[in-house]
């Protein structure tokens, strides 16, 4: 960032986008971040984030940054919240929109710019150093998450397009951190029509084969789920 | 607005912040507006808004901007979304992180500044014509306020503290436009716990004494009511 850029961006409040992407990965809710390398934040870890240019809606520079700090694309992009607290910014007086989002797991390469030291995911339950205010960032898009796994269906986007009943409530069980009643769980589930039978069953491992479901709608839905 | 103001406005995306106040009086929803002055908006109406100050957190941005520009001190602002539309501004680009609040009627006298031609309440059915993208903003708000009501006790906010089981009822039908079943809904507020009687009656009108109640607990919280 230009010197002249940071002068300036101390008179006037300028406008960022951070995005907090979760996955599930081994039995694990993880978060993409990257490593910092400018100062003060040299081994800090981030949300990948950056400016909103002047003729890009909020939403069109999330999807942007994601792509070019993470080589992240083609994911749907939810708004989390505004965070603007004066000092939360070293360079100047920044306020964030950040946007959440869950995706499969490894079915994107991860890739950075020169920017940036590393990316990696990290389990939630182990984050490393955070810069900026993210780690109230991604607590905030934790709850948030947490809140509409309970009514809404968008725990669809953390599974395949064919998936068990287990597969759906693992990811119930990682993400609230609880163990969640089978039977109550497969009853809701099924009778609220969420999920069709795919007639076809997982065989494989150990266990007995698994029934396969996918979700009866293409998009995230409010239902009452928990 | 100074000239050199709006003209560095264009080279930088800036911050403000919008403030949706509902109030239910007369069996309507209604929301607090503001008459504008500026072209091109002359003689359209907007919910109170202003630039955030460098020094000051979003929040108290808000407030500082419902207290000057409309009178309206003291009460609980809760964080709406983000709007940043590149033209949703003509005076620049100018990302709004708005908020919304929720108070009892007729407890506040409304009084906006020199700048502005008018303050009023209007019923959110019949709107007057709206300034910048504030008829999205309301809209938004309005979704918000309806999520709320069927997962949060937020319909505490519009009520004073001692109220009838049929106030109750009444703000839910007002708010989601429709009837509720009197039976369900008395035993699912008293069931859940949400309210309390004081043990008085309240006397006057033509209808029987109404039994008062006052919510059990002080602050808003997640509860499935409907």
């Amino acid at each position: 960032m230009s010197t002249e850029l940071m002068t300036k961006r101390y008179e006037f409040t300028v406008v960022a986008t951070d995005v907090v992407i979760f996955s599930v990965q081994e039995k694990n809710l993880r978060v993409l971040l990257i490593e910092m390398k400018k100062s003060p934040f040299q081994g800090s870890w981030a949300v990948p984030g950056g400016l909103v240019k002047s003729d890009e809606s909020l939403s069109n520079a999330a999807k942007r940054i994601l792509s070019e700090k993470a080589g992240v694309t083609g994911v749907y992009l939810e708004q989390l919240a505004a965070f603007g607290e004066p000092n939360r910014d070293p360079f100047g007086r920044v306020v964030s929109v950040a946007y959440f989002s869950l995706i499969p797991s490894d079915q994107h390469a991860l890739q950075t710019t020169s920017e940036y030291a590393d990316i990696r995911w990290f389990p939630v339950r182990r984050l490393p150093k955070l810069a900026y205010d993210h780690q109230e960032v991604i607590r905030t898009a934790m709850e948030r998450l947490r809140a509409k796994l309970a009514y809404t269906t968008i725990a669809r986007n953390l599974l395949p397009q064919e998936f068990s009943l287990s597969d759906l409530q693992a990811i119930y069980e990682i993400i609230l951190g609880k163990l969640v009643d089978k039977r109550n769980f497969r009853k809701k589930i099924l009778g609220l029509g969420l999920v069709k039978s795919v007639g076809k069953k997982r065989r494989g491992g150990a266990s007995r084969p698994a029934e396969l479901y996918r979700f009866s709608r293409s998009r995230t839905e409010m239902i009452d789920i928990l």
